[in-house]
């Protein structure tokens, strides 16, 4: 009988996915960031994030408006990632019966930040008591701009891989909070408060040559992995091809660290994930950079000559993080 | 410094809604069964229900399916309660890293007895590690049938207060689990797999003499206060109108204990609880009984002689459960 650390997460969604019966109004179930669901003529994007005390957060470090404006960023997110516009927020908040009222203010004052910066309404929620943390699960409900959305399955050989801001700031902020460093304010920010690319998303899925998109949220090499295995191509990400922020470099070479580690493996960043044709890059990265005043950087390249995640040419040793492995 | 325990989840509740600001697309925002949203030209109703382990059930009297069948009951509930139809399931789950993966794929098994019977599709969902317990927030993303549905805030002076079926089995049922007594299987099963009044709700709807309705998840007299509240009306409930089943009345006469007590205040029946005017009444009861086989049966009157709730004209010393308060 197994149990959930030998599997890990990403075998556990295969095998709810499996079992679990498609339906003429579910455009895509399990295994994307968003559900994509029809209700009549209209089409809905839904997900939900779960965010856990002492397993993505901790009390010492995120006050409680940071900790609802991440747990809410970061189910918003996935409705940047599939290009659409994120409508309502449903609460879900769990917490032991002791927990000050003014510090769950502060989580829903967090959560209505986010909110407010993209105009979403939160509608509703549930709340129970937990034995010894706070857990809260957001559930967004969005909808495409237009008529398109993109997927982590429509990636083609040849397509470049391409993020759209830099990586590996929030784990290199998260392991200064953990170790009580001196913590840069770029890092703290980029861990304690990401942006979600709402705009740039929707930006991207109108242009008919970005094929797949997905936000970091497990790392590069983890995430990259997903749209290879989901877009059946093999992705080949170049060591050569990461750049790191000057903020990031700082912290890494005074620490004694590699800045290509973070960049790699580190989760959390929600910048976005995309694969291109090569021929629209050159147009592409132009107008991105005059329309946000920041670059699309290209970190791989997709293949038909392998299938799955190489770096470098080669398997790479570690992809990144899953909750349940040990 | 107020703490949670002092003041109780719906005090909590309120507070959240008043600094949510509204917005032109939400119809019913925090505060109802569902919130009642729109996209575009479509209404939705929306809803999550958390289940949290060793609050809600406990793994030695429930197995995993069970666990799954409630979690996903639970929530649809707040469907019928507004008279919808439910569409779709996220499931967001919480576990500790050595949970068995028979045992995870058995709450999904539940939850998908559920969505089968209601023809409900199961499209996403997240998981993440949890401490020491099992926890499962269900969000249910539905529809009204026709263009009406039905709120708490409804009910008028001179209605009556009816229920769709029989209440205090769900906790009867809990507390023989829960003392290891020999459990009627009437009442354990009132309380392990209880069943969404969907086609109730739906009916009970397109009827213009009703107007309110919620689930009876709290117990009745805590949520005939809540449309007491929300109605702005006075709601008397009657001791004399309780019908006990006969499973409920041997297992009280055996343990020396009074039905009453659990009609009253024992939650988690699910069964619908309903506002309607009283020259409706005879018409109503009739065709509810002659289409479902069951009977709605009044429990109390709603009256502007005062505001709140009353049993038998006075205050209650108990309302029924918060998951907060000591």
């Amino acid at each position: 009988m197994s149990r959930l650390d030998e599997i890990g997460e990403f075998d556990l969604i295969d095998r709810i996915a499996k079992v679990t019966p498609g339906s003429a109004n579910v455009i895509e179930g399990i295994g994307d960031d968003c559900a994509v669901v029809r209700v009549g003529e209209r089409v809905l994007l839904l997900s939900c994030d779960l965010s856990v005390e002492d397993v993505h957060f901790r009390r010492r470090y995120a006050s409680a408006e940071d900790i609802g404006w991440k747990a809410a960023a970061s189910a918003v997110s996935d409705i940047a990632a599939m290009g659409g516009r994120p409508l309502f927020l449903l609460i879900a908040l769990a917490c032991p019966r002791l927990t000050a009222v003014d510090f769950l203010e502060g989580i829903y004052k967090g959560i209505q930040d986010v909110a407010q910066r993209f105009q979403i309404a939160v509608v509703g929620g549930d709340s129970t008591r937990l034995h010894d943390h706070v857990a809260l699960d957001v559930t967004v409900v969005g909808e495409p701009v237009s008529n398109r959305w993109l997927l982590r399955s429509g990636a083609k050989s040849g397509d470049l891989l391409a993020v759209t801001g830099p990586l590996g700031l929030s784990s290199a902020g998260l392991r200064a909070l953990e170790r009580n460093d001196t913590v840069p304010i770029a890092l703290a920010n980029a861990h304690l408060r990401p942006l979600p690319r709402i705009a740039e998303g929707q930006w991207l899925c109108e242009r008919p040559g970005v094929h797949a998109m997905m936000d970091i949220s497990d790392g590069l090499l983890q995430d990259a992995a997903h749209i290879a295995k989901r877009s059946q191509v093999g992705v080949d990400i170049k060591r050569a091809l990461q750049t790191c922020t000057s903020e990031l470099r700082s912290y890494c070479d005074a620490q004694g660290l590699s800045c290509l580690d973070f960049c790699l493996a580190g989760g959390e960043d929600y910048e976005l994930l995309l694969a291109i044709g090569p021929e629209e890059v050159l147009e592409t990265y132009t107008a991105f950079a005059a329309t946000f005043g920041r670059d699309l950087r290209t970190v791989g390249v997709c293949t038909d000559a392998f299938t799955g995640l190489r770096l470098d040419g080669c398997e790479p040793l570690v992809k990144g993080f899953d909750h349940f492995r040990s």
